[in-house]
């Protein structure tokens, strides 16, 4: 009976206020979480339910390029933690001197506090050579796999855990550790571990690293406004 | 009387089951809009509640790097469309001809039919010349500009307007069209108008062209598995 060739619409499911109004609280009470973990394990069910919302993210061409690999082994979170550690050292003497020692007093992750750590990756050969919607942006397949973190970050506050993204590595010493082949790219590393207590505005900014924007400034009619 | 050396972690917001399943419904009734845009305008205030949303999106070192740049003007889609267009010939021929009449059969943008376009930037100057957490991957404030558009997303859909991500531009034409200085980067450009109907799953996959994976298959224990 169906008919590949002409599918069609159907009415749109309308969400209520309450609905918007949850979605508005979950994105505003999200968190970049680098000391707030848990040791409690994720239940698998839970664990089930954020990568689901992980997995129904867009992307181009429908490729779905993801994979998102669970780590828990703690020699393997050790290995990832050394790696992290070396990288600071060398992003802390990038800063100029006055901000090398507020620098160096931010806590930046949470591989081993946090129970469990999620390797997001893009497989840039799936879906072939020609991915619909990627002939002109080849990057599109790195973004999509970024719309997978951010729902799962997302599915993860509303579930009441944390979620950091520990972007502080040379690839290169991450790699072997996870066994990746070539065509395998790391977008994002994630800790993720329940939490009760959590910064009431993004943690840099409540540390005086960094402020928060007013939205207006970021609003443009048409074409680029100069700033 | 705030000390902002020693600032705290505070009781984080539980959220309720139905506030949870809300998430989950925002984001499994999202899709990919092409041609289901209606006319009518999208009220100022909503508007600002998308845009709010987008702009509560995780940045890394809270650099914000995101701009959004609303697009109405008739003329301007017009020019946009008109990139669209020489790119998505140049994009058909790539695919074996034995997709290339499917993919022409496909709409693939609503540039002239949404009547608001929003293109999402990235300034790569923002934040200065070291940005914490992007010492190691440049691309961390590309991906930053992800996370907010995912957030606009879901917000778009919890207020009943429609989102499509076009991607099949030559960015040297659409660049002078939207007045882009070089330290800014097109991430993504966004069709947006209210929809009444929509796919009921991705509409890659209602109409042949791909299908959505199980997500088993997307998940993976320690290390990379081979496939």
């Amino acid at each position: 009976m169906s008919d590949q060739t002409s599918p069609a619409p159907c009415r749109a499911r309308v969400f209520s206020a309450s609905e918007r109004q949850a979605l508005y609280d979950i994105i505003a009470h999200r968190r970049d979480v680098r000391n707030e973990f848990l040791p409690d394990p994720i239940a698998p069910e839970v664990l089930t339910r954020i990568l689901r919302a992980a997995h129904a993210a867009p992307s181009v061409g429908l490729s779905q390029p993801w994979n998102f690999i669970l780590i828990r082994d703690a020699a393997r979170r050790a290995a990832v933690k050394r790696a992290f550690l070396k990288a600071n050292d060398e992003a802390r003497a990038l800063f100029p001197e006055d901000r090398q020692s507020q620098y160096a007093a931010l806590k930046l992750e949470g591989i081993e506090k946090a129970p469990l750590n999620i390797c997001v990756t893009c497989d840039r050969s799936r879906g072939g050579k020609v991915v619909l919607g990627r002939t002109h942006n080849p990057d599109m397949d790195r973004y999509s796999t970024v719309c997978a973190v951010q729902n799962l970050w997302l599915a993860a506050r509303a579930e009441g855990i944390g979620v950091g993204w520990v972007s502080i590595f040379n690839e290169a010493d991450l790699r072997p550790i996870l066994r990746l082949p070539d065509h395998i790219a790391i977008v994002a590393y994630l800790c993720l571990g329940h939490v009760d207590d959590l910064f009431d505005r993004p943690e840099l900014a409540a540390r005086g690293w960094a402020s928060v924007a007013d939205l207006d400034a970021m609003v443009m009619e048409e074409v680029w406004q100069p700033q």
